[in-house]
């Protein structure tokens, strides 16, 4: 695939917000909670968005909306329906949607996530293929099928309507919240972050977080570009993705402030401080971003005002106790 | 204790408006969430006071919080602190509101509530006592023990105080949702379903849902008040209650609308959904409110709109999936 331009952000607001208007009536509007200091292992207050409940467990449930509804109107949705790899988030958010627009959806995964990704793909009447591995050797499987079957092929994050689904969010934030300061939030592939900096662009702060196991989104901030890392970990069910996705990094150079990183076992942690405290459960990768609060991998200024997005909830309970 | 008149509520919408202004900082503005038709096994929307998210789990920490406020104001609370008997939603309410405000907490809770209560209670640094039997056994425990310790005691119902905190519920939904006809309401001894119902009034209607095994309101309505039942089942941890509350009927008798009851296996459907769908685990008590939109014991009128409170938390997760 030929690198895009990277001097302008693939994805602009008004995409974005064209996005919610296209999306609203297939996606939840997640709430937000307020949580005080002191709670959380947290020395100041900080707002979480419960993007968790969304659709299928995560934020993917956006931008496959769009996507989907964007190839639809398009004709380029045929009886083959949807095709997508994952490490099982996107690919739930396909399934639903698949079954939500009467497609059928075919899901690549690998072998290294959990079996309760596969079973919520499953729940929602899709097929599902595991691939030894992680992530990209899911999605080389899911290239060859493609070439056979024909289907809609639906990225998990190198697609400009993805990354301007995943940016609706944003404008909930907004709307839900008023001002503030800092948006906190995992990255994998970084469709997710840069939907976000693509709308609140320099409005916010963005800091991206990953787990020290996989991290293509420092990397690519420290050589210029997307450039391929190894990926494993608590989280590479969710977040490891080996290289940055071009389209994210022509907004991710310019809308993230800040990339910090995070231990397996300050993702454990968050994990289970979100159980203890709001009976919440919540993936790794959906942990990532408090993570980086609570083990001081991000120091907020004093007053700064901050949005953690919680993002995924696939994941066995018993491994968040 | 001399039954009250039951002619007027014991508990008027100005003292549960104080009530919010008093626990304010104490206790978490909790979201709602809107579910669209099709979801959750229901044919129209609903919205979800996801009031599981608050301090300690459930919405007892709000009732804990305001009686506990105006004993301390009133130089009631002494250096033995607080007692309570509990299932264990409202132990973990007075001990997270003992460690909060400085007081001692000791705790009566029956052998029948689930030993993830009793962690909760003990994480806030209260003792627990656990008594062979069901609430009401705990609570002739906590009596006799309350008589030697002096502690104040904080009645998980049968105070005006903390009727008007478990109120101020709907004063936030108020808020939040804005119009709404109808809200439905688990009842055990009827303290938070009278705070709902004495803050709405004839605003909206109010529906008591109760598990079949535990059904003293309704026993209430059909006996001209308060009359002693026998307790059991999924829910008997938060909902078993032998007898409604005297200030609750003073309240319940005016202003709840209709009682319906659901079966245990309605519970656990309601659950299972819930970690289904939403990823929420909620427990059978939190949960009946919704079985009795889904098992048809509450059937809405055409357009009716409804919230639900999904109001507690604290149960084993393997236990709804």
């Amino acid at each position: 695939m030929p690198r895009p331009d990277s001097s302008e952000p693939a994805v602009q607001p008004d995409d974005i917000a064209a996005a919610m208007d296209r999306i609203r009536l297939h996606v939840r509007e997640t709430p937000v909670l307020d949580v005080g200091a002191g709670q959380l292992g947290l020395m100041a207050p900080v707002t979480l968005k419960l993007e968790l409940l969304q659709h299928a467990g995560s934020f993917k449930t956006r931008g496959a909306v769009n996507r989907t509804l964007l190839a639809t109107s398009d004709g380029e949705v045929g009886a083959a329906g949807l095709i997508a790899a994952s490490g099982g988030n996107h690919g739930a958010a396909v399934a639903y949607v698949g079954r939500r627009l009467g497609h059928p959806a075919e899901i690549f995964m690998p072998s290294t996530s959990p079996a309760i990704k596969r079973e919520r793909i499953e729940s929602f009447g899709a097929i599902v293929n595991v691939i030894d591995g992680y992530f990209d050797d899911a999605y080389a499987a899911c290239v060859e099928r493609q070439a056979a079957s024909g289907a809609l092929m639906v990225h998990p994050f190198e697609h400009a309507a993805i990354i301007a689904g995943q940016g609706t969010m944003s404008i909930e934030i907004d709307d839900q919240v008023g001002d503030y300061d800092t948006l906190i939030v995992a990255a994998g592939g970084g469709g997710f972050i840069a939907g976000q900096a693509a709308w609140v662009r320099d409005r916010r702060r963005v800091v991206s977080v990953e787990p020290e196991t996989s991290q293509c989104l420092k990397a690519a901030r420290e050589h210029g570009g997307p450039t391929s890392v190894s990926v494993s970990g608590v989280a590479a069910d969710s977040l490891g993705t080996a290289r940055l996705g071009e389209l994210a990094w022509t907004i991710v150079q310019h809308h993230v402030d800040e990339s910090v990183v995070v231990t397996d076992d300050a993702i454990r942690a968050a994990q289970r401080s979100l159980w203890d405290e709001l009976r919440l459960v919540v993936e790794p990768g959906g942990a990532a971003a408090l993570a980086a609060l609570q083990s001081g991998a991000y120091v907020p200024e004093p007053g700064e005002r901050i949005v953690v997005a919680v993002c995924g909830s696939n994941c066995d309970p018993a491994s968040v106790m």
